[in-house]
């Protein structure tokens, strides 16, 4: 089963870097596992410690998707790192193992401190149609244009229906992604024809 | 903003109906919208009490759609109610006032009571997806065969990628309903050939 989080780290200098991820759990460990290369794998490999932030704040993970990375966060209470202000709950972690891997290492963490910072609302449609989409702006270069417009189109229903400001304003930067995306794609097939 | 919860009320005789809904918010009340006729309308009429309960259990809300009530239940603090058992956070509400209306009565309900119980665990993709296909069996008479099959292979993606235990027996209840309507179809089909 798989979670999806956002995972704060810091390097050596104390620097903050977060980034929506999806996390498992194996035999009571967190597995948090950073593709090669990026800064939370740096992280994890040189300060062994993490915050896993839970939060429904949707323009949180379209944010770090569109440049947006600045959020706030406050002290962690164990580890060294911080919690992202936006958080339902959070754990903080330190590295049990490495799983070494040419793409993913994994790695295993033990929970050291959990703690609750607000209710579950319940389920919104709005905002698992934004997670959807930033997987689909995650990987725009390998879908073929008709995909990416089919799920836009349907996703969109949900945003209709369901958001908030925050979703809304999430799936709009989202979608400026998209359209850039579409755009170059299509300045591409005039500059072949 | 529509979120997605388990309102459950009782009857004057004090027996439990519960039944996934979506809940808005205005003006710092709750507003419940069940359709007439329906056990929750009955119910929010005669009693004018609730529980508003927020889970991440999705095997409730298929199980509902499925003909599955019977779900573990506590008592309520201060309402003549019930917290469902899986609730991460709830809310025990008293009916305001109601908006008369042919379709959906409104009812616009304050919150007598909150209570958080665990930790949202984060977004989980599968979670999502019972949900919409929860939507779309409680709407597969009025849709097209096609449109049904390509919303089921669409969502099983996450399903296979991303479900829990509980997210599978969801689905697979939601699937045997699916398949009931499909097989029901094909033979209305035979029939007319």
């Amino acid at each position: 089963m798989i979670y999806e989080t956002i995972i704060s780290s810091i390097n050596k200098a104390g620097d903050l870097h977060i980034a929506p991820m999806g996390i498992t759990k194996e035999n009571d460990l967190f597995v948090i596992a950073p593709f090669k290369p990026s800064q939370t794998l740096d992280n994890l490999s040189t300060i062994k410690q993490a915050v896993i932030n839970m939060t429904d704040d949707v323009s949180v993970i379209a944010g770090c998707l569109t440049g947006r990375r600045n959020w706030p966060v406050k002290e962690a209470n164990t580890v060294n790192g911080h919690i992202l202000c936006a958080a339902l709950s959070h754990i903080e972690v330190e590295v049990s193992f490495v799983e070494e891997d040419e793409l993913r290492p994994r790695f295993h963490c033990k929970e050291v401190y959990t703690e609750t910072h607000a209710p579950f609302k319940g389920f919104n449609r709005a905002q698992a149609a934004v997670l959807e989409a930033a997987i689909l702006v995650s990987r725009l270069r390998m879908l073929p244009l008709a995909k990416i417009r089919s799920e836009i189109d349907y996703l969109q229903i949900a945003i209709d229906k369901t958001a908030g400001e925050k979703e809304k304003l999430a799936w709009d930067w989202l979608m400026k992604s998209v359209e850039k995306h579409l755009d170059m794609k299509n300045g591409e097939a005039e500059l072949k024809s």
